[in-house]
C-alpha cells in the first residue's frame, strides 16, 4: 500500500488547515558562530507560536538535494517529487498561472532572429523587451489548426508559452532549438507513437507562425523546447478530501497549486493582501496554501539583512492568521535559500505545527537551531501533509 | 535487498532480548505547558534506566498515521504494517488468541434475528448477552463438512469467529451481511478463483447452521464478514533466529504474537504475574514480548490521572525485569493514547534501549520530551527489532 493509497483510505472530515509557506525560509550564518537569517530576525509572533506548537526539520526531497520551486512545492503538497515530475513546458505554463488541463501539451518557446536563409542569427531575438514581445505573441493567436485549441501566452522578453489542447497529444517531442546560431530550427520530431500528432501540430504551428512573423525586425522566428503533458497528479480533493485554496502573489506558485487542483483565490499584491484574501475566503475552504515569496528573493540576492527584514514582515502577519484559529497551522518553506549562498540550497527547512493536538516540545523560537531538536524530529517534506491532516483531525485510525 | 532479507542474512546467536510494550504509552499535556502522562508520573526506575540507556522516538507507521493494535504491533515486531496487512477475520481470531494456521480462513460472524420469511429484523440478535451466545456458539460445532476442519469460537455478545481449515481455501469472499434490516443475508460469493471452495464451504456452513439455530428466540441466523487468510509473515525464528515467547494478559496481543510464531507462555492475570512468567521462562527463550495493557485502557478512558497511576504500576516492575540482565531491554509502546484525546493517536512513541552496547545520551528520564531529543533520533517502529538485535549482539557485519 502506497502513502497516497493509505491517506486516501483514511481521510475524513475535520478542521481547517493553513499552510504558510515562506519561500526559501531556511538560511545559514554568514560567518561561523553567527546567527542565521531567522535567528537574526526579531520574530516575537512566530516565537510565541513555537512555544505553543511543535517543531521539526523538513527535508524537501532527500538529504543533500537542492530543490527547484516545482519539486519543492510538490513535496510540500505531499507528492513525491521523484515520482511526480513536472515537465519543463508545464512548469513554464505554471509559471504564468496558465491552468494546464489533462489534454494539454505545453511548450516553452523562444523568439529568435533568422537571416534570409532561415539560419538563426540570435537565439533570443535580441532579448526583445517584454512590452514588444507581448504584442508579437498576440499576433500568433491567429494560428488555426483544425481539431486543436491553441493558446499562446507571453512570459518575459523572448520567452513565451504555447499550449496545444486536444485528444491524443503526447508530450514526447524533441526540442527544435539547435542550441547554436548559424543553423536553422530543427523539425519537431515525435519520440514515441503517442506524440506523432503533437509533432504534426507543432510543424503546422511553426509554418503558420513563420508567415505571421515574416515582417518582424527581431522576433521573426521561434524555437520550441520542453514539450510536456500535465503530470497525472491526484487532486487535493481526491487525495485528501480537501477543498483547497491557493493564495499567492507570484504566478509560478499559483500555477503549481492549480496542478494539484487548488482554487486560485483573490489577486493579492502583498502579504497583507494575501491575509485579507485568506479572511474573505475562510468559510469557503478547508485548506489554504499561503505563499510568501520575498524571503527567497532576498536570499537569492545574497542580501542577509534584507532577508531578515522580510522575515520580520512575515512575522507581523502571523497574528492575523492565527486569529482565524485554524485546527492546524503549518509554517514551513519549500527549501532553504541562505543569503550566504545567494541560491536555493539543500539544507533542511524549519517547520512548525501549531494545533491543539500538537505535542509541544521545548522549542521557544522558530529557527534552525530550535527546529533541529524539535519534537517532530527530521522528516521528508511529503510527510507534512499527513501530519497536518492528523493534527486537524482529518485522518482515521489505520487498522483495528 | 529488503530489510527482512538483510536481517535474515546477518542474524546470529547472541544475548537475550526483552521488549516491554506499554500499550498506548505516549501521551499529551492536558493543557498547553503541562506535563504528559509520562512526565506527570513518578517513574524512578524507568528514569534510572533512561540515564543508563539511550532514547528515541518511534513512529509506528508513518508520520501522522494513527495505528490500530494490529498494525501497531506488527510494526514493533518488525513487519511493515503497510506491506503485511491482517484481514479483519484474522484480527478477530487473534483477538481471542485463536492460533491461526496457514490453511485457515477466518470469518467474523454475527448472530442476527430473522423473521419467518428469512428477512433480518435485528442485525445483532438483540445484543444477546455473552453467556447466552456462548452456548449457542457451542451448538454450531455440530456442523460437519467433509474435508474441512471447522472451529466456532465465541467472542462477545452477538459476535463469534468461524475458522475453516483445509487445502485451497482462499480468503477473498464477499460479506454476507446486507448491512440493513428487512433483507435476507446475502450469499457468500467468491471474489476470485482461489476462493471458490471457501464460498461453497461457507454456503454449506450457513445451511447447516440455519437448521441448528431454527428454534433460537434471538440468535436464529448469522451473517459472515471479513473473510481472511493468515498473512504470510515470516516467523520470528525464520526472520531473526529467535525463540520468542509472548507474555500478555489480553487475548488480542497473544493472538498477534502467535501470528509471528511466538510461543504463548503462562496465563498471567496481572503485570506482576507477567513478570513471574518471564522469570519462570527465562532460560527457555531468547526473546520475550511482555505486554502491559492498562496504559492504553486508561488513556482510552480519557482519564489522565488513572493513566499516570498505570505508568507508576509499570515502573514498579521494571527492577525485577532489569534484574534478569537481558542483553537488551527495549521499553516502548505500539502507539500513543493521550488521555486528552481518549483514543489512539498518531504521536510518536518514546522508546528506550538499555544495553551494555547502548551509546548513552543525555536523557535522564523516560518521557516524550527527553525521547524526542534522544540519541536514537526519530525512526520507524520497524527498525526497533534490528536495533534490539544489534544491541544484543545478534547481527553480524554487513559486507566485508
Amino acid at each position: 500500500m502506497t502513502l497516497h493509497e493509505l491517506i486516501q483510505s483514511l481521510k475524513t472530515d475535520g478542521g481547517k488547515i493553513v499552510m504558510l509557506v515562506s519561500d526559501g525560509i531556511g538560511g545559514l550564518p554568514m560567518a561561523p558562530g553567527g546567527p542565521t537569517e531567522l535567528e537574526a530576525a526579531k520574530t516575537p509572533n512566530l516565537d510565541a507560536l513555537a512555544t505553543q506548537g511543535v517543531l521539526g526539520m523538513s527535508t524537501p526531497i532527500l538529504p543533500g538535494i537542492t530543490p527547484g520551486s516545482g519539486p519543492g512545492h510538490l513535496g510540500l503538497f505531499g507528492y513525491d517529487p521523484l515520482e511526480f515530475q513536472i515537465g519543463r513546458g508545464v512548469l513554464e505554463a505554471a509559471g504564468i498561472a496558465f491552468p494546464v488541463g489533462p489534454n494539454d501539451v505545453c511548450i516553452r518557446c523562444n523568439f529568435c532572429t533568422v537571416d534570409e536563409n532561415g539560419l538563426i542569427t540570435d537565439r533570443r531575438a535580441g532579448r526583445i523587451p517584454t512590452e514588444e514581445s507581448s504584442e508579437v505573441v498576440k499576433l500568433l493567436r491567429a494560428v488555426k489548426i483544425p481539431g486543436v485549441e491553441i493558446f499562446v501566452e507571453p512570459v518575459k522578453e523572448h520567452r513565451f508559452v504555447v499550449v496545444f489542447r486536444g485528444e491524443g497529444l503526447g508530450g514526447n517531442v524533441a526540442d527544435t532549438d539547435p542550441q547554436k546560431t548559424g543553423l536553422a530550427p530543427l523539425d519537431p520530431v515525435a519520440k514515441d507513437e503517442a506524440s506523432k500528432k503533437t509533432a504534426e501540430v507543432a510543424k503546422e504551428f511553426y509554418r503558420q507562425a513563420r508567415e505571421i512573423l515574416k515582417g518582424q525586425p527581431k522576433a521573426n522566428c521561434l524555437t520550441m523546447r520542453g514539450f510536456a503533458n500535465k503530470p497525472s497528479l491526484p487532486s487535493y480533493k481526491e487525495l485528501y478530501g480537501l477543498n483547497a485554496a491557493a493564495i499567492a502573489v507570484y504566478p509560478m506558485y499559483k500555477g503549481l497549486a492549480s496542478l494539484v487542483g487548488m482554487d486560485l483565490v483573490g489577486s493579492p499584491k502583498s502579504l497583507e493582501e494575501e491575509v485579507e484574501v485568506l479572511k474573505e475566503n475562510w468559510d469557503k475552504y478547508d485548506f489554504f496554501f499561503v505563499h510568501f515569496k520575498y524571503t527567497d528573493s532576498r536570499g537569492e540576492d545574497g542580501d542577509f539583512d534584507a532577508k531578515v527584514k522580510m522575515i520580520e514582515e512575515l512575522d507581523k502577519v502571523v497574528p492575523a492568521i492565527a486569529a482565524l484559529k485554524p485546527a492546524c497551522l503549518v509554517v514551513t518553506g519549500d527549501h532553504s535559500t541562505p543569503a550566504k549562498m545567494a541560491s536555493h540550497s539543500f539544507h533542511p527547512v524549519p517547520t512548525m505545527i501549531v494545533s491543539d493536538l500538537a505535542r509541544t516540545d521545548s522549542c521557544n523560537a522558530y529557527n534552525e537551531t530550535e527546529a533541529s531538536r524539535g519534537g517532530l524530529g527530521h522528516f521528508q517534506a511529503i510527510h507534512i501533509m499527513p501530519m497536518a491532516m492528523a493534527h486537524a483531525g482529518r485522518l482515521e485510525k489505520f487498522g483495528a
